[in-house]
């Protein structure tokens, strides 16, 4: 399945919901801001969500591993596992994926998996953080800067090496709501795309170099 | 000693070393930034320090409170109190003061006392983080943006209300030394005279309300 495009890094971008980091991943590759990348397949844990309306739009294959499906996250692993097998993924990008992988899929792809967080790690991240529960705690704590954080995914939950963070003014006014909507447009829509090219340079390196 | 200005709110400058925030806010006021204050003093922990020449420099009144004169923290916490009210100071900054002021000054100005850290609070703050040590713990970590935050000081460490916040990029090749220079003049020397306008206005406010 390597075909054409054998300097590109095959990319695999997995959803849950409405597919909205999913869709600035595709408007930078038609943009030409995917840089040696390709989005080879759209993986959603849920069947009917929009993002996968989008990766049609897109003409982008996809695949549903329904997660209710299996009855234990082991066999879901190995589901996502073969899914991303199937497609030849060598990048995973985790857009809106509301389930935990793993250590089976983490350990089948280190530094491959890039996840991105609303907040500027180590702020407001980990176990309980997620959503609009981020942008809360944030509003809460009455910080004046929040952002976005695009990392490699490891064991511990937001814990992996940072690749990009972008920084977002809060401002008067700011409701969870208001301030997640602009913190996935200044932010993680611009953060996700770019940390996709840096991963993938690494995995071109990495390619180069065992040759 | 409120005399002709009337309107400014009177405020303390607490240094114990070179005094570079000390200049920020001194440059703001020559160039009008410090909108309704007027530094009325400058208190050092150290004698000796050039944060003194640099008040010298500016024609504004300093004094020496040497912590090392003081048997224990409450007799020193009892004479910057005392130094505070000869100068009839209303709004203290903490501009590099290396010490921790105890619940009497803490009380006697609520809301009333400025500190500014070379960090995105909550993040690298607390015990333990302070100078380059902030810094430091940054990179270590990993983050791509950092900052620094400019709070009222309660009896947490750095877990006060917070004014304003700025954010710093980190770049390739930082260490600690270039990052806290970067930090400071692109982040602490910008908000904390900024904050400085913010607090007095908020006494000058309660003051006409309570007219």
């Amino acid at each position: 399945m390597s075909g054409d495009n054998k300097a590109k890094v095959r990319v695999a971008v997995l959803v849950s919901g409405g597919g909205t980091n999913l869709q600035a991943l595709i408007d930078a590759q038609k943009s030409n801001g995917l840089d040696g990348c390709e989005i080879v397949c759209v993986i959603s844990s849920k069947p009917g969500v929009f993002a996968l309306e989008r990766a049609k739009a897109a003409g982008i294959p996809s695949a549903v591993v329904d997660r209710s499906e299996y009855s234990s996250s082991e066999e879901f692993d190995a589901a996502i596992l073969k899914c991303l097998s199937d497609f030849n993924a060598e990048l995973v990008i985790l857009a809106g994926f509301l389930r935990i992988l793993g250590p089976t899929v983490l350990n089948r792809f280190p530094r491959r998996i890039l996840n991105v967080h609303p907040s500027l790690i180590p702020s407001f991240c980990g176990d309980g953080f997620y959503g609009l529960k981020v942008h809360e705690a944030a509003l809460n704590y009455g910080v004046k800067v929040t952002g976005a954080t695009v990392f490699y995914v490891n064991e511990i939950t937001d814990g992996g090496e940072i690749i990009l963070q972008k920084a977002v003014d809060i401002l008067d006014g700011d409701t969870p709501q208001i301030l997640q909507k602009r913190v996935m447009e200044q932010a993680e829509w611009i953060i996700l795309p770019k940390a996709t090219v840096i991963a993938a340079k690494e995995i071109l390196k990495d390619k180069e170099s065992s040759l």
